[in-house]
This record gives C-alpha cells, sequence and structure tokens, in this order.
C-alpha cells in the first residue's frame, strides 16, 4: 500500500480522486486537505461518500506540509498555481506529485505566463516534469517526479491525433493538409464545483452554446501536444472551439481534417486500430459505429472513431471520454500506476454508468 | 395605454414581466429598475430581449421615485422586503402596486415577521392590500390600491382545495378529514437567478430532493387561505413539504385528502367543474386524465385533476402552473387586468410552449 | 466462483446485472438470453460493455434450457410472467432463481391475478418464495430456492415504515395513524428500456407528472410488506401514489404520517439510528440532514431521513434510493450473497456517483 | 382573414404551427388532418392545446381535399413525399403551398432522388416552387404557388454563409478558402415526435453524439444554397456533421472558415451587420458577444456572431435559432406572411421564453 494525499478535495476532480482511490486496492488517502473546510469530514461536504469514506479535511499548515512529505504521492486537485508552490519541497523529501492543475502541462514558460497570466514558482522543476499522457509519455511517466496531468480537451484532441500525425511521420508524406478544426463539447462539471449564475440549472439546461470563442487555455496545450509528435519538416495550424453540453459528465470533440492525395491512399481504420491496440484504455470503435459520450460515463476509457471519405478528401475524428475519469482523475490515478509500477488499470476497470 | 414600472427587473420574475408587458397592447414598461443594474440595458442582461424592448435599467433614487409616483402601475418584482418600503408614497401619489415577493401576502404581522424576519414597514396598509388571487378576490382586487401577489405554491394549494372548501361549507358538513397533506414539486426557476452551488447544473440535474422539510414559508399563506375560505365550524390541519425537479418551469402539487362518509357522496368531478366553470385560466381536466406540468409551460393556465376513490375514502387533487406565469408574473398580470378594468384574459391568452 | 444466467438481458436491470456481476469476486456469468437479440455480442447493444464483457445473447432454446441447469443461480430480467414458466424446472435442478419481475413477490394469488392480469403458472412453487428484501427477510433469504426481488417502490416503502411499525408492536399501542400517505418519485429508467412516445426526450424533459393516479402495482406489494411486518392488533391504510421526474437514475418517497399521542413521545431519531445499526446499505442520515437522491446515484445505498414534528403531530420519512441498483439488481445481487454465503456486500462496496 | 389548412398535425412541426396560427390575427385554421388520428380533437393528443383551440383532425379522404381546395393557403408538415402528392391538385385550384418536408426543397431531381430514395412526383412544379429562405428570395416567395420551406440546419448554414459569399462575388476576390466546416448541433425535438428507443429520455439525457457522420440529408441542401449563392468564378466545399444535443428545442452552428490574405482585410463584424441591417428575425450580435440557443427559445429570431482572427486566419460564424420556429413553423409562416402581402413579421413578434 502506497500512502497518498490528495490537495484541494473539494471539487469535482478532488470527489473524483477520493471516489477512485478509496477503491484502489494499492493505495490509502492518508490526508486530504481544504483551506475552506478544515476540520470538516469529507462526507458532509459529499454526503455521497458516507459509509465509503471517514476522512477529515486538513488544513493546508505548516504541519501538515510536514505529514505531506511523508505520503508516497501528492495529488494537487486545486486551482493553477498552487501545485508549483509545494512541488520543489515535495520532491526534494522524494514524493511524487501529480498536479490536475496547469501548472505543469506547459513546457514554454511564455506560453504559461501569456494564458494562465502568473509566472511559474519553479520552471527549473518544470523542465523535468512529464506531461501525464500514459499512452505518448508512459516510459517518461514511470521515472518522473512530478506528473502535469493532462487537460480534458487536450487528451481527446491529442490521442485523436497520435495515429495520424504517426504515420505521417513514418511515411515522410503530408497526409492531412495543414489547417485542423477540432470543435469540442463538454458537460458542465468541466466548468468545476462552483456558485456561478451562468451555471445555474435554470440558466443552462436545454441550452447550447460556444465558449471561449476568441482563444481558451487549452489550445496552447494542444499545440504543445501536436508539435511534441510531429516531425519537424510538418507543421499544423489547430483551430479549437470549446462548446458547454447540457449534461454532467462527457466530452466530445470533433476532429475535422482534409485528406491530401497521400492521406486518401492510407486505411485510417486499421492505422487507428494498429495504433492502439495494446492500450487498455483506448477503444477504437468498429468502421461505421461512432460513440456517444455516455458509453464512458463514469469510466476511464476513451472512444475514438473514424470516418474517412476519399470522394470529399475528409478525415473526421470523433473522440469520447468522460472529462473527470479519463479528462482529470481517472487519468491521475493511472499515472500514478505507472509511476508506482502497479498494473496500469488497477483499481480503474469498472464498467461504465448506462443508463 | 397605462403607464407601468417594473422595480427590480433582474430577476425571473422581472424578465417575465417585461415578456408579458411587452407584449400586452394597453401597457407601457416606462421605467425598469435595478440596484446593479444601473444604466445598463435589459437586452445586456437577457440578450433574449434584444429585439423586443429597448430599456435601460434605472437605479431606484430619488429621481426614479418621482418618476415612478408618474407611473399608473408599479410591479416589485424584488426581494421580500422593497415593495413595503415604497408602497405608502407610491399608493398616497394614486400609483397602485403589485408586490410580487411576500410583504403584502400575510395578513397577520406576526406571521409574516416570524416567517421573514423583519418587522413590517406599513402595517396600516397592509390591512387594506388584497391577496391577489382573482379567481378568489376578484372584486376586492378591483378596487385595491395594493395586491399582495400570491405564493407559488399557494396559488396551486389554494386553487386546488377551493371548490372541496367551499362544497363542505355549503353542505355544512365534514366532507373532509382534517388532516391535508399537500406534496408539492417545483422547478429550480423557483428559487430565482441566482449564482449558487446547489443550483448548478452539475448538482441538482439528474437529482430530485426535498427541501423546507422543517417548514417553508409558504405554508402560514396556504394556511391562511384555506382559513378565509372556510367556515368557522371546520378547521384543517396542512402538511406542506416541497421538493426540487430538475427542470426550468413547472410546479405540480398532489393534494392527498381522506374523504368522511358525507364527502364520499359527492361527485367530486362535477363539484371542480362547476366550481371553475367560468374561469379562463383554470383548467379542470376531464375525469380520468391527469395534467403534466409541460402542458401549462409559459403560460397563465393552471389546471387541475381530481380523484375519488370512495373504497379507500381518498380524494386526491393534483394542480399544475408555470410558477413563473400563474404562479408569479403571469397572475400579476392578470391582476392588474383586474385593477384596470382590462379585459382579465388581456395579453395573457397565449398558448403553452410543447414541446 | 458461482456460475450465473442472466435471463432477458437486453432490459435496464439486464445491463446493471451484468455491470455489477462483471466486477463480483465470485461470480461468473456464464449465460445470458435474449430472444430479439439471440447471437449477438451484448456490447454491440450496450458499447458501454465494451472492453468489459465479450458475452453473446443466446436464444432462450432446449439447449440453452440444459444449461441453465447447469448453473448455481438464475436471474430473470424479463417481463412479469417468464420466470414462473421456467422457475420449477430450475429450482428442481437444484439451481437458485432470483425474478427481479412481479412473479414471486405477491403471495396472494388473488392478488397477483389481479394486478397482472395472468394466472400464476406455479402456484405451489410461489408459496416456498421469499420476499427478498435481506433487512427484513436476511434468513430466510439464505435458504431460499426462488427469491422474488422487490419493486423498486415497495423497497423505499416499506424500509421506510419498517422501524415505526415494529416500535408499534413493541410499545403494543398505536403510535401513528391508521393512513400513511406515500408520496413516491422515480426516474425515467424505472419505465424500463422501451421505444415510447410518452418517453421520448422532448416529452418527458422539463416536465413532471403523477401516473398510475387511480393504482398502481406496487401499492399491494406495499401493503404486503406492511401486513407482514404488523402485529394482528393494528391496520394501516396506505395511499401511494408515483410520480416520474426528468432524470435518468433516483428514487424518493416522502412517507406522510401523522403521530398519536404516544407517537409523539418517542425519539424517532433514535428509533430508525437503532433498527438500522448494523445495516450496510441502510444509512439513516444525521437529524436534520436530508438526503438527495444523486447521493445514492449508481450505489446500492439507500438513505432515509427522519422528521418529526410533535407540534403538527407530523413524521414525515424521506427515502431515497438508485432505482436499478437498491430498487432492482443492486438487490439482486445482495440476495445472491445471501443465498450463497458470501460477504452480504460482496461487489456492491462501490461508491456513489457525484457530480 | 385567410382560410389555412395543416395536413399532418400531429407532428411537433403541426402542433408548432397550430400554436402559431391560432395567435396570427389574419389567420383562421379551417382544417387540420391526420390519418391517424382522424376524429380526434387536437387537445386530447396536446393538452396544452385545451382552451386554446377546439380543432379536430380530419382524414385526407376526398371530401377533405375538397375543402383543402377552398383554402388559401395549404401547410404541409408531413412526413417527406406526401406533399407532392396533393400539390398540383391544390395550386391547380389555386391554393397556395407551403411544405415544412423535404419535397420541394432540393431543385435537383438526382439530389432529391439520392437523398431521399424516391423519385418526384411532380417535377414540373418543382421547377417553379421557391425555396423558402425570406432573407434571399423575399421576391419569388411574394409570387410563388409553392414554397418549399428550408430545413433547419440549412436555414442556419446558409444565413450564417450568405454575408461572406455576397461580399466575396462583390470583391471578386477569394475572401475564404474553399473548404467550409460547418459543425452543427441540435435538440432532440428535431427528430421529431416519435416512439423510438435512441430518443427514450434515459438513452438520450446526460448524452451527447454525432450521427449522420457519413452523410446527411441537409448536406446537399447547404451545397444548393451555397451555390445558388455564388458567383459562378468561386466554389466551396462543405463539410457538415451534425450532434444531437440533450435539449428540447434549440440549433447551434459553427461555421469555421479559413481567411485569405484579401479576407483578413475585411472587416467582417462590419459586414455582417450592413448585410442583416433590414432583417427583422436576423440579429447579428455585437462584436464580442456570442448567442445562446435560449435566447432564441421560442420565438423566429436567428442570431448570428462572427469572430475574426487575422493572426491565425480564422473566420468563425456561429449561428443559433429554434430548430421548431425560424427551423420549421416559424418561417413557414413568415412565407406565408410574404405570400399574402402581410406583414412579414405579423404573429411572429413574441419574445422568447427565458429562463
Amino acid at each position: 500500500m502506497i500512502s497518498a494525499a490528495i490537495v484541494g478535495g473539494t471539487g469535482y476532480t478532488g470527489i473524483e480522486l477520493i471516489r477512485l482511490l478509496s477503491a484502489h486496492p494499492e493505495v490509502s488517502i492518508d490526508l486530504l486537505t481544504s483551506r475552506s473546510e478544515a476540520g470538516t469530514r469529507a462526507d458532509e461536504i459529499f454526503p455521497s461518500l458516507r459509509g465509503i469514506s471517514d476522512i477529515v479535511f486538513s488544513d493546508l499548515g505548516d504541519e501538515t506540509l510536514a505529514t505531506l512529505q511523508q505520503c508516497d504521492v501528492v495529488f494537487f486537485a486545486t486551482p493553477h498555481g498552487v501545485a508549483m508552490q509545494q512541488a520543489e519541497a515535495l520532491t526534494e523529501a522524494g514524493v511524487k506529485v501529480i498536479d490536475l492543475a496547469a501548472d505543469f502541462r506547459l513546457q514554454s514558460l511564455t506560453d504559461f505566463e501569456h494564458w494562465y497570466q502568473q509566472s511559474h514558482a519553479c520552471p527549473e522543476l518544470l523542465k523535468t516534469a512529464v506531461y501525464g499522457l500514459p499512452e505518448i509519455n508512459r516510459d517518461k511517466i514511470a521515472n518522473a517526479l512530478v506528473v502535469g496531468n493532462p487537460g480534458c480537451y487536450p487528451t481527446t484532441a491529442i490521442l485523436g491525433l497520435k495515429p495520424i500525425i504517426e504515420a505521417q511521420n513514418k511515411q515522410s508524406k503530408q497526409l492531412i493538409e495543414s489547417r485542423i478544426v477540432i470543435d469540442a463539447k463538454s458537460g458542465v462539471s468541466g466548468a468545476g464545483r462552483q456558485a456561478s449564475l451562468a451555471l445555474n440549472y435554470a440558466e443552462s439546461t436545454d441550452n447550447f452554446k460556444a465558449y471561449s470563442v476568441e482563444g481558451h487555455r487549452h489550445l496552447p496545450e494542444i499545440e504543445q501536444g501536436v508539435a511534441q509528435l510531429l516531425d519537424s519538416q510538418f507543421s499544423h495550424r489547430v483551430r479549437f472551439l470549446p462548446h458547454l453540453v447540457p449534461m454532467i459528465r462527457g466530452m466530445l470533440s470533433s476532429i475535422h481534417m482534409e485528406l491530401t492525395d497521400a492521406g486518401a491512399l492510407m486505411d485510417w481504420q486499421q492505422v487507428f486500430e494498429q495504433s492502439y491496440a495494446s492500450e487498455q484504455f483506448i477503444d477504437v470503435m468498429p468502421k461505421g459505429l461512432y460513440p456517444d459520450t455516455r458509453s464512458v460515463r463514469a469510466s476511464n476509457r476513451l472512444r475514438i472513431a473514424v470516418h474517412q471519405d476519399n470522394e470529399r478528401a475528409e478525415l473526421t475524428v470523433i473522440v469520447v471520454q468522460d472529462n473527470l475519469v479519463k479528462g482529470a482523475a481517472g487519468q491521475a490515478v493511472q499515472n500514478m500506476n505507472v509511476m508506482f509500477g502497479f498494473d496500469e488499470s488497477l483499481g480503474l476497470n469498472f464498467a461504465p454508468i448506462v443508463p
């Protein structure tokens, strides 16, 4: 059993971590912190945890920091900018850090400072941090001290594009035209657990809208993910537009691409199937079937469908995941499994909740 | 054309009043106030009003008060306690007042102070105020200076019980046993337009709960309505329990009663049909049909069904309305129509929105 | 490992059984039948099962029957009237039967025939069948050959009333007045997985209604449950009125009772806490807290709150459960655990899904 | 007053026509037909119409046909293929026809036959039919005998592209690159009023999916609309991908384009504002504001926002409408107003329903 702490356990990724780690056979949650709820039992805030966990929120004071340093792993389910304040002290004490916010996602300091409007507290540590997409960085994650758990949208975008980019690299030929349109849709839980007029039920149900039309923080993260996969001879421009769907959980990204002549010669269904053949959490749908978000509800699976239309030179990739699981807490646990040498699916192999 | 003002137009009853009055052929909205949004166009807050109304929110300063006094009618779509501060000055200037909050609903000062935790600012005026249920107080409303627009739950409860209580009075016999259970359910808009964690979409959808289990402010209002209808020889005890339904608009009250032997001799379907035969907004469903809330969505209609089971001595009345229309703004407009001698249904005769 | 079969696996209780049993450490699902889907993989019908189960639907032909007879337990997730056709042959072969439909719930043949409009195929076997509420019949279930898994509403009603009735028996005094009003609300999945205009999204969302106002099949089951608990000196009359809530899963029953003078002397909070102190799946909420349905979403827990108001002589019990888990498939697995001597919570101890 | 008939009034466009025409000051609904519901009052099928309309469904027999021929206008709210069977007899009798299905939308017989899998019954009449987008074909509609009311998606797509294409024509320069991606999202009512497992509440809520990924019938209609606006020197390829949103009403199309260098020189906000300056039902949002679907709920308005990013060479147009109003029945009434010389907004100038 390893000893885990969750810093900032009052949000949706926090409670999802509690749910997942409580059922994980190799983990004990030994510390749970919250500034606002210190002293309160977690099951008072989340009655669904009654009978599941009797843990009490601690404040993040000096004493707590000492306790944190005795854990094996600390999850930060906090707002952007918190993990980077604590990460150095923790890693120096030999504690592994998994940040579910953005502090360790972008490797460019300029991008981080531009999109998150703050300086980075530990740029040196950032250089050694690993972007926590196991399907891409599995080996690096296994040895990482700090993992930046990916944003929800980037997870769908990067995993939806990976087989294409890798095929293009391999063929050394442009297979899709430069411009990629990612039209993405997320359930409301992606906005976090907060009092907000815009998120009030009567404002957000029976409604649909685009948001961050002029630029979303996940765009540079997607661009970074694409750039890291891409051979230097190629370049792609990404248009990323997110929308808000009146549903609790779930995310679907529709990725629109244009095939080059060389691209039309590929069998993209096969490319995707081969690319993900050995991945436990990536499911490539059979040709002609398209996934809906509920098919992954409350699970760590991500499903992908590919549609190729050579006549119209169209390649469309559709990706679904649960934004709180594969898009956040589940992926964090998957990263933890890799970091500690557990079976990668340990504690994550449950079925989606349907209906 | 009469001149109307809406004080506090940023809530759901406010925008509903704007919607209804904008289409009313005899009313001009000449003033709209909001402390927080003074200077802002209403259609900036509510883009649905773009092209419908170009009115701008005013602050409620001295100048505005002078303007208010030149209106024919002022609607208060404010929190409890605001209308009673302004009502005397307005009525003295000959302006009619319709308060959509609770300041003029309860005639007992003790009840008002107990349930709303404040003293009443104009107890003398309260004595002359009329409870604005046209189906009960039509004549008094016609001559009222101040109308207390009923709460949403009491509208369903009192109108659902009126035919029974009147029949009992007429028969001079107890027709139902003393105890009445009103199990009521409301859509989320009833909680108002507010930033609130409990009302966050991800918290309130796919969910159902009871609330105010230990006592709700609408209970004394229901009890007052029942008492006023009831001959003094009878008394009834009401258990009122509200629930929150994951829907925007709509309210359904299930009223459970026990028939006495005399009550079982009545034909309750007929009693209800006769009682409401001449009411334009009250629809008694044919025997065996039960209304759903969407059948009145966005309309001023209230539908009632009666189920009588003599073998089990059960009488069940089911009442639906749109909580924002017949339960609030529509009823306020209906009251205005009565107060100004317009056809009672003027501007209110539109069809529900289905689907 | 025991060998289990699910007859009729294409409905919501069917897929929920697959979900639960796939994760159960002591069960292997060896047969899954469906007339309409014979030959099809379950994960074609339910893509959420991709990667979870590769089982294929079989037809219920002679060969299948022979296979069924080699299983240890057969779950019937079929319409009413199917299990009773097969149960004798199975029990004679030593196979235990758990019927999730109504064939073995009502012990009165007259009631069964009246409410389900068919004759019973095996009245002798019915006499030995056990009503599968472990919190009431645990010992009988342990030795049962055939278990009638309770209806969803009766589970909430009977468990919500049990502590009261038992206290009344113990005191040998009437503690609540005769009439009990159960105003119940269910999510849409309770209506089953079917093509239906009334259940179309556009018809049933943003809507609320009562149904089966004139009588629901779960009423005689509730009455039977009450009668079996009750000492013969007492009698109660139950009014049961169900409503449809626009949510997928979840059920809440509001039980309204009137306290006698003797009843007002009781501390009902304490009575409930003591009554369920040793039950793993029954959670009595602390005084003053009331459960919402999502606090049990996708879990086998049932939460109860008690509100006592002596001044008004009111006793209100509020019960929530997931209609597909504790109200159906989860309870069936709980029964199976009892029947086979496993830990009663084996495979059922997962956390609710929130948000 | 003109005399109108609605053929096929049991679907969602049918009831929406009844709602709109009942309130129209210049129209009397004199006939309403339905094969399946002949003899039934409309308000039995749609209780929301109780007190609004007492019309009874007629069968579409010979007698009815004679009555139809005495109307001024006949709306077909029928499945594809019905209107074309009746249109000749009606137009010969001087009756104007508005078909809300697809019989008179596509001017290419080949396209019609390919996408709708049937021969056209009156190809000669089709040549004279006018595509009923008043913002494009107002003059032709005024003189049309037969109007093909546009599909819901094409209404958003064509009106979202019109200012761009016209600007391009005017400049005689390619302003956007050839490929246009239309990523569209619709509420569930777009699928019609039908019993369907896929549309069951428990299947479609808390869920999101793409559909018709391999080709949707509205694609050729969009392509036709674009081609008709476009000068022959230009050509565009459209990728159209629809998605299903768990909401009743509402449609949002996100139109993704790439600016050419010449295109980047344009002020697209201004182009759109000027293009629609005189349109009563088209609302171009102020720069930086983006519409949500509820801002047009139950109204005939269509709102458009434009986002231009020269650095990334991106032009994004976002269009919302109520699929049943501007996307169907409201547009049909708007066409009728044009055809009969009424004010174009007569009976259509009501506010959206918010919340």
